[in-house]
């Protein structure tokens, strides 16, 4: 599973591919997100964290989001709930991290023979997770953890329909409950075709967690949403 | 084969990805459409009966254009010229059904344990899609069939160049036609190097529809074209 | 390894990956760039160049930036320095071939038995790719030449991030060399993370060209950049 900032387009992500592809043949490459917050590691946990628990244990994360690339901050892999996680030590895996049952983290002390400055997706987080398969292979994996922790309250990620996508995990908010966003009071809707063109709302989606949109039009657009916008619980 | 309107930004073609590897691994997958007109089944029908033809015999398309998700509309298979299809009964499968020799068409009534009620590409399509392949081992095909039917007179989608195509197959229109679109009158041209620059023509695209396009320019905005937008015929 | 102009979005890519995955099953395929500067051979020639260097010798690139398809370009098959090329013959490979050792190219004769005229990748330029394979198998490849030559004063590519990559390789620059581009004098920098933000400044990417970027900016917007900006060298 990739999840980065880096856009389908251009060939960061085809480099990446390439490494991967090259030292371990076969491997099964999947997209998940290449439009996550860009250079933006704390909206970006969020997302993983909320898309990463609905892959089977044993998955493997391969996630760039880099602002600090060439800087000081550490390489890690991380071992959370029986899924694994490869990328920049700088908050991405926070998230992820606070919520597992009982993760184990390791600083990446290997270096590849030339390591850009400015690309260490391709030089030295690709490589890691390819090498990464053949030790997995004797992993016992650990069962999921029910323990949850960690709300924010805001949107963080506009999807391709122009819905807005919150932080908030729906089972943890009271019955009913409505948002505030954008001076607006949302009430909560079970689905899109419940309701009337035009009529804003929020809903719990397909990993559970509230977003706000708009029947047949775009939330972003209509309430004025983008990444970062507060919202508000009124129970 | 992948036809959807979830853009291939965000996590949505991912996720669909991801239920594919995990129960059918190794099964091929390539995005054919990801920007089907969004939310609108009837272009998208159109869109899909023209570049379906041009697979061979036992392809099979997993397709999503699903308006009406969460609501009644149900969720069938088809098989039609020897192609497999799974998705929504919305009209998505209208004009491929219709063309088809001797279509069969079935109700799918398996039901995931864990449904949720935005993303049926997800949960239910892309699971009977995995499953699909076990059965089509044992497929006897069925021949292509001659028989066509059903021409729309608008454009049906805009790609990537500007170029509007329309749903008009070329083998049934008049030799040497004109079109009408948008108050101009179009001839058609064999293809862009035959013109000048800023040429505005119609031609037969590579899958035999016609495509209106600006030599070295973008038909869209020149012409002011959008989906949905009406296309006469001249003879 | 695909390097075209087809974007992401629409049929173009996925009917040319299908083609290869049905005549050569298993075949590995991966987008490098989809957005190569589109219908302009002279810049993607400058980009594949500069990108084709990092991929080791055997590899494969199927490349379509093709405006005059349909038209009197030939058809190439080309080596250089161990790694092969299919595509038009109208400059797009120019660069790779005077940067090489030794290179060899071929016209491509053979014709397939239904070539449309507007869509030689996927009907022409794949199917030879997809027989190349077998052909590679018995390739004794080449090594790797040192000699390069050709530099070109412009922006050559967009990327996501709105960085500005230029054909100077940082190689055959002056030590610490300045950059003018739209009337501004920038600096050399060796990553982000050393400046403040808001900086325009250029860098060696991780490709070894020069590249123009602002701190946690957008040089496209900032700078007024687009592709094909000139850009003088100040020693």
């Amino acid at each position: 599973m990739l999840f980065t900032d880096f856009g389908l387009d251009g060939p960061y992500t085809g480099q990446m591919k390439a490494v991967l592809h090259q030292m371990a043949p076969g491997i099964p490459i999947i997209d998940l997100f290449a439009d996550a917050p860009a250079g933006n590691p704390k909206p970006s946990a969020y997302l993983l964290a909320a898309y990463a628990v609905w892959f089977t244990s044993g998955t493997v994360f391969l996630c760039v989001v880099d602002p600090g690339v060439g800087g000081a901050r550490p390489a890690i892999i991380l071992e959370a709930d029986g899924r694994w996680y490869v990328g920049p030590g700088n908050g991405l895996f926070e998230l992820v991290q606070r919520r597992a049952g009982n993760p184990r983290s390791w600083d990446i002390d290997w270096k590849p023979e030339r390591l850009s400055v400015s690309f260490h997706g391709r030089d030295l987080f690709a490589p890691v997770r390819a090498m990464l398969d053949r030790q997995l292979a004797r992993l016992a994996t650990t069962p999921l953890s029910a323990r949850q922790s960690g709300q924010t309250t805001s949107a963080i990620y506009i999807d391709h329909f122009g819905n807005a996508m919150t932080g908030l995990r729906v089972a943890q908010l009271p019955r009913a409950a409505r948002l505030i966003v954008a001076g607006r009071v949302l009430e909560p809707a079970r689905t899109f075709s419940d309701l009337r063109p035009g009529t804003a709302f929020w809903y719990e989606n397909s990993n559970g967690l509230a977003e706000i949109a708009v029947n047949q039009g775009r939330a972003d657009r209509e309430l004025g949403l983008s990444i970062g916008v507060p919202v508000e619980i009124v129970p």
